[in-house]
Formats: C-alpha cells, structure tokens, sequence
C-alpha cells in the first residue's frame, strides 16, 4: 500500500481517480471490476483511489455499486473471493450516468473526478468506434486532458491503417503518445512477460536465440468457440484483424526482438518495432504461397455436433475464422527462420502458444541407426494452462548394441506447479494497476500499431486482388488442408 | 540375441568364451555375476558363450555353479530377478582353479576355453598387482594371447606413472592395445553415458558449452562410508589415486573434449586424451594454492557416531582421505574457466554430480530491483539417483510494482521416472557386454592412463616436496574448511 508516495521529480503520479466507460458491459463485468477487486483486496491500489463508473444506463452509485457486487459474484475466481473485501471495495465506487454521443453531457464528470483539483486521473476507453470522436471531444471539454489525465484504449481501435490513424488522430488531438495506453491484454499475461524473463533473465537462451540455432517458430492461438455472441463485431473482420494484427504479432515481436536496453517502456517498445518494421511483407505477389484462409463449416468440437459459420450468422460470409501464416523477420538474427502464425475459431482445442524448433546437430555422432535425433523444442504455453517444456533428447538406458539410443524427453517447467502459492491472475489487473500507476511499458505504442497494420494490409490487398474466398473447414479440426500444406511444403509439422 | 552373427571384412568377433579371473572374489559375486547373469536373461549374450571361472578355491563347475547361484540371490537386485533364467545361465558357468603365481599351471585353462579351435575368448583380469607378471606369462603360456583374444583389466593398474607403464608394458607383451580393455567403471554407467548424449545428441548445449557461457564445472564424488573392508588397499593409496586419477578425471574429460567425429573408440578416446593432455599442471609452485587434503577424524554420518580415519586404521597415517583441486584445461574452448574437482569419505551423502555453473547475464534489463538474476546452473547427477535438471529464471507471478520479479525454478528430467519401464542396470553390465562383443569405446586407453598419471604425480610430487600432511576434518562434514576457501577465494560456492 502506498499513502501519500512524494513523487519523484518528474515522476508520474499513481492515479487517484480511475474513470471506467463500459462500466456495465461485458468486459467491465467479466474482467475489469473483478480485476479492480483483486487489486484493492490486495492493496496493491491506494486507500485514495476512487473508481467512477459510466455507462447509458440511468443508474445512481448505489445502483452500480449492485452490479459489480454482482460482478464479482458471478465472476470472481475462487482463488480470488475474499468476502471481507468486498464492502471497502464497493465504497470506492461512484457512477455518472452519460450519452458518450453528447460531449457537453462529460460535465458531469468534472466533480467525481475532481478535475478542479487536478487529480491524476486514469481514464479506461472501451468505446464503439462510432463514438469516438464525441468521447474524445466530451472528455476535451469536461477538462479530462490535462498533463495528469492518461488513457487507456480498449480495442478495436479501427480496421486498418487508415482508420486507425483517425482514431489515433483523435486520441492525440487530447493526449500526447505517452499519456496514450493502448492494450493489448495479452501482454498483460503472465507467461507473455514469462517470455522476456526466459529470454533476458537467463544467460543460456541468448546464444541460442538466432538463425544459426533456430529452425523455425510456429504461434498458435486456437479457440474452440465459433462466432457466438459476437456477431455483430467479428463478421467482415476475421481472424487476421482479431488476433493477428494484435496478440499474434506482439507474440511475434517479443520473441524476435534484439534484448532491450532495460524493462522500460522505450527500449521495449522501440525493439519491438524494428521487429515489426522488419517483418517481410506478404503482397500479391506472395499472398497466395504464404498465407491460407478458412471458414468453418459444421462439424463437432468436443463431442458436440456444432453448425457452421454460415448458419450461425444467418447470411452468406466470406470472413475468414482461420488464418495461416508463414511471416519472415528480414535482419541479421532471423534470416531464413520462418515464423509460422495460425488462429482460428472452432479448432479442436483452446490453447496459445510459442513452439520454437532448434536445428537439427550439425552431425551426429551416433551414426544414423540406433538413434534417430530430435530436434530440441522450446514449448512456451500461455493457455489454457501456463507451462515451458524444453524437448531434448537422453540417453535411453539399456544395452543397444549398436550403440547409444537416444530419446527424446521433456524437461518440464509448470509455472502453475513452481508457483503454487500463487493465485493466477486475470491478465487485466496487471494492465489496470499498470494504467493506474502510469507505466506504458506493456502497452502498445502507436507506431507499434500502425507497423501492424501496415503488414495486415498489405496481406487483405493480396487476398482481395486475388479474389481469396477462405476454404471452408469442419468444425473441430486444425483448419483447411492447404495450412498443412503451408508448413510441410517446407518439412515443417505444426505442433498440435 | 545373435547367433552366428556373419562377421564383417575385419570386424571383431564376439567373444564365445569369458574368462573370469577372481572369480569366487568379492567384486566377481556383487557385481560381475548378477551383470553375466542379467545379460543372459535378456538375450544379450549369444547362447554359446561359455563362462570359465577361475580363482585359488578347490572348486569343481558344480561347485562354482553354487557359488554363483548364491551371488545371484545375494546380489540380484528385485527387478534383476528372473529365476527361470537360472538354470540356463548356471549351464554356462564352468571352472577351473588356478594358482596364478604358477604360469605352468595355466595349460588346463586351454581346454575348457576351446583354444585349439581358435575361440574368440574375453579375458577379464582383477588380479594383484603382484600377480601381474605370471598371470601374463600363464596366459601366454596357455597360448591365451592369440588375435582373437581379448583382456580387460580391472584397476588398481599401478600407483603412478612408473608403476603403470611396467603393468601396461607387460600386458602390451601378450596384447596389442586395441585388445586391451582397462576398466573404469564410472564409463559404464548411464547418466556418464547421457552426457555424451547430451551434449551431442542436442543442438541447444555445443553452443553453451564454453568459457563463453559457462563460469566454472564443479565435479563431486562424495561417499559417506569410511575405510572399512579397504584397510590394505586404501592406506597409503589415498583419494587422489583411487578416485581422481581414474573416475574423475575421466568425468571431467567427457565433460571438457570437443566433439568427436562418432561415437566409436578412436575418436571419443583421442578426444578426451587431448583433454586429459591439456590439464594445466598442478606443480610444486601451484599446489598449495590449487589442491586441499584431508582425512577424515571422528564425527557423525547420518546421526551414527563413527571413528576417525587413524582409528579405524589403527595407526599413524598421512594417506588424504579428502581432496579437493582446482583444475583448468588449457585450450580456446575452456580459457579461464575452473574445474573444481572434490572426493572423501565420511561426507554427508554419498553422490556423484557434474554441476555446470553458466555465467551471469551480461547486463540485466530488469535493473537491480525485484529482479536478483541466478546464474543458471545444468546439475547432472550420476548416483544414487539418475537426474538431470536445469536451472532457469522465470518470472514469479504477481504484480511487483518494481518491474518483474524473477526467480530461480527447475527444469528436471527425472531418469528414473521418464524410462520408468527400465531397469537400472549395474555399471559392469555394459563393459562386460561390450567387453564381450569387443567394442573398447567405454574402456580407457594407455595414453589416457599415462596422461592421468602424469598430472597426478605432479600433485603428488609437489605435496611431497611441501610435506603436505592431510587437514582433520570431522566425519560427516564436507571436508577441511580449506576446501571451502578453496572456491569462495573465487567466488564460487559448492554445491551441496
């Protein structure tokens, strides 16, 4: 707990006021309140901070103090009820009802907020693209700009270059770039950050982490879920723009990125950019040999008969529900090394993870019968369960009389094991508690985004010059033949 | 199981008769008997091969069939039982006793060898050093010395270099050297075996495996027992022969050498002999600084009061029941990269590991709080159990508001639990077996020997000239506190 912390010079101050829009969806119910919990019944957010709700609904504190108590009801985690927490936690709440539609309506604002006083501020943005302008506009003249105001930004924060660079636009007009969070709550993820701590807090990753020793990286994010309630939202985006253009790409640039000068927000960031920066673009020319689309058709996903795209969204689509990818980093330390990028909805299972293939021995001195070696494998798992195992290959015991025999083993790390005293956290009370005390180091930079987009693009003008209809695939399987057939073209087998 | 295996242009045979010197002796009961005997039930050994005993007992076959059938149900470990085999493998056991002092006498050996018919015939000699020269001559006498004839030799082969070249010079009389099988029992064990696995059979450690990345080696042969049943061989011999020369040295050789162009007997020896010639040497001007001794006085091992080495002796004796030294090999791969080696009695527990110490981070981006960096650490150990486990950072879960906070966890390959369905065999299994078959890749070759002694009585020779006298140290600790400013005046600590 912090009371009172004397700021540095030039410090920024932990918010005292946190201003939640959405405060009754979904996302606030489902992960923000409970995270915003966790937060206070730790003590990791000050006694001061308050949290002040808005929404459309008409409703007082009292009101929105019943539907996070709801909230965390329904939604908190075992792990994470602590009854005794919860009336010190609902105190904090306020609500200002708002119509994001009508900026001078944000005046109401000004006395929860304690504008007058110039109290930091942290303001969390989960708006519909449509209202973005008005928001940023109301905010403008509620006074919520000034130097002790930060933003964060829920996605999706436009569909392509262009549109984001309005968004970002208007968020600049207000914000400067580092009062702006961008979140990408996949970075939020502890084995995400598990990724920098193996590759930087150890001495035995770095020699092995380039072209020389690394065949290729395969990033798999797999749903089991179809389209669901999020139809109005997912079709005519599809799985590039979903998972893609964001989470797969920020896997991608962490697991590429040259060693930062320091976990800071600058160094992090600006080695993530070069990576995206660096990542070959995929035109028309290369469209059709690099990436493979799919839209599922019916099928069965854990034992259960479930219908395809098409008749869950009632129309004809030519929305992709799964991408594959084969991307290239073009620098020194990725020439050659083929990252393979896969998602998709209504996959045979639901995990996400980083599979990185070392080369094989340049010779083996087993000779070839007896023991046929493996290459070693990094496996990083960030869901459903968060595990690193490392495939090297043993000594098999026993008498071979051609030699050694060799096999391949697993040398296990469960985070969830290692770390058993620890309750698992939602990947939001990290961003929140990052948003509230002012440390962008786990967000997205603007550029960061826009190199994304640019490379999402120039992919979606090769599929539409080409006229790409995505191949259809039966629920409950790894996606269309022709994403084998991108990967085995070149010897490569997707870790499933 | 082969049977009349069609041999290669210039391939060695296996062996159809074994010739087993010692054999109502101790060694021959725990270990050589229930190895033949585990070998035979598994097929391993061609259903012709005929074992001669010999030794100074009045025995008939029947009567060293019972010898053996009481070894086996002495010595068998649980898994190793078999007791359909018996009967089979008892039919294989002949004998025949021999004063090995009398070369005449050896003539009634050649008949139940088949010499006349030219049978590839395994020699296996555990004999006194006293008896060295007329066992030769009694095998050369019996025309046991033709080309397809084998000998391996257990040690002690000599107390020094001088020593060692009389026994070696009379061996290499009757048997060329690629013949000669010197013993070292530690090569016939698993994990020894698994490193050779390990660090060839994977991409990930060659890169790894030098002065680069790797801070220092510790290599620990720890026992709890005292003199006990050794009185007349181990006073006067001391830690330094009876474990350094040979086993550890060996260790740390396998640990050190480039890689071999196979896994066959010229090129793993010729590695490990550069290795073995590139030990920096420990002289009169070094070895004070370089090497500890002590021998163990009365204390506690695993909460029993036990004597003191002298005690258990019965009178005066300098012989070092400790020793501990810091070794370097000097080559571009291991520049500046110590090599502390350490064996006793009466330590706290009995194990032998290889414990490979990589250097730190060079910088660490987490900066200098919530984030002390381990070094990390690869831990091979050899007995009791068989275990390898890597020690990496990892992020500890939570939200520390000084970046991320990491921690030191274990990647571990149990042996023992990923070949579950193995049995753990005895080291002796394999040499005999590849004793038999005529592979002497595991076996250690003259000039290994030569350039352990060599280095040895370096030490030895500069103990002499200080009149070095072995520092007391109470049983059941880890040796004279010299052994542990040995390494601290570096910076390193033992692993325990």
């Amino acid at each position: 707990m912090i009371e009172n912390p004397r700021p540095q010079p030039g410090a920024v101050l932990p918010a005292s006021r946190l201003l939640l829009f959405g405060a009754t969806g979904d996302l606030a119910q489902r992960m923000l309140i409970p995270s915003l919990f966790a937060l206070h019944a730790e003590g990791l957010i000050a006694p001061e901070l308050r949290i002040v709700g808005t929404a459309r609904s008409e409703l007082d504190d009292e009101g929105f103090r019943q539907v996070a108590a709801k909230a965390l009801e329904t939604h908190l985690s075992a792990d994470a009820r602590n009854p005794d927490a919860i009336p010190g936690f609902l105190e904090r709440l306020k609500y200002v009802p708002l119509d994001a539609s009508r900026p001078e309506s944000f005046s109401a604002l000004s006395q929860p907020l304690g504008v007058e006083h110039d109290q930091p501020i942290a303001i969390y943005l989960s708006t519909a693209p449509s209202l973005f302008g008005s928001t940023i506009a109301g905010l403008k003249l509620a006074g919520l700009d000034g130097p002790n105001v930060r933003i964060g930004l829920e996605k999706p924060l436009g569909h392509d270059l262009a549109s984001s660079a309005v968004i970002n636009d208007a968020v600049a007009a207000a914000y400067p770039e580092e009062r702006t969070f961008r979140i990408d709550h996949y970075l939020g993820k502890e084995t995400v950050q598990n990724l920098l701590a193996l590759r930087f807090g150890n001495r035995m990753f770095e020699p092995l982490w380039n072209a020389e020793a690394i065949e290729h990286v395969q990033i798999t994010v797999s749903e089991t879920v179809g389209l669901e309630g999020r139809v109005s939202y997912y079709d005519g985006v599809g799985a590039l723009r979903d998972m893609v253009q964001n989470h797969m790409l920020q896997l991608l640039a962490l697991v590429a990125m040259e060693p930062p000068a320091r976990f800071g927000p600058r160094s992090v960031r600006d080695e993530k950019l070069k990576v995206l920066r660096s990542l070959r673009p995929i035109d028309r020319a290369t469209v059709a040999s690099h990436t493979v689309t799919g839209q599922y058709a019916e099928g069965a996903v854990g034992g259960r008969a479930v219908p395809g795209y098409i008749d869950e969204l009632g129309r004809a689509s030519n929305t992709e529900t799964f991408v594959a990818l084969k991307a290239h980093v073009d620098n020194w330390r990725w020439h050659g090394v083929p990252f393979y990028l896969r998602t998709g909805k209504r996959l045979p299972n639901r995990h996400s993870e980083i599979y990185i293939q070392f080369r094989e021995v340049p010779h083996s001195i087993f000779g070839s019968r007896g023991a046929v070696l493996q290459s070693n494998k990094l496996l990083i798992r960030i869901q459903p369960e968060e595990s690193i195992r490392l495939l090297v290959m043993a000594k098999e015991p026993g008498l071979d009389r051609e030699g050694i025999r060799l096999r391949e083993v697993p040398l296990d790390l469960s985070l969830t094991t290692a770390f058993a005293g620890f309750r698992r956290r939602i990947a939001y009370e990290r961003l929140l508690l990052d948003l509230i005390e002012g440390d962008p180091t786990l967000f997205v930079r603007r550029d960061e985004v826009e190199a994304q987009w640019q490379w999402i693009d120039a992919i979606r003008d090769g599929w539409d010059a080409a006229h790409v209809v995505p191949r259809p695939y039966a629920a409950g399987t790894w996606g269309p033949s022709a994403a084998i057939a991108l990967t085995e073209r070149d010897g490569v087998t997707w870790h499933d």
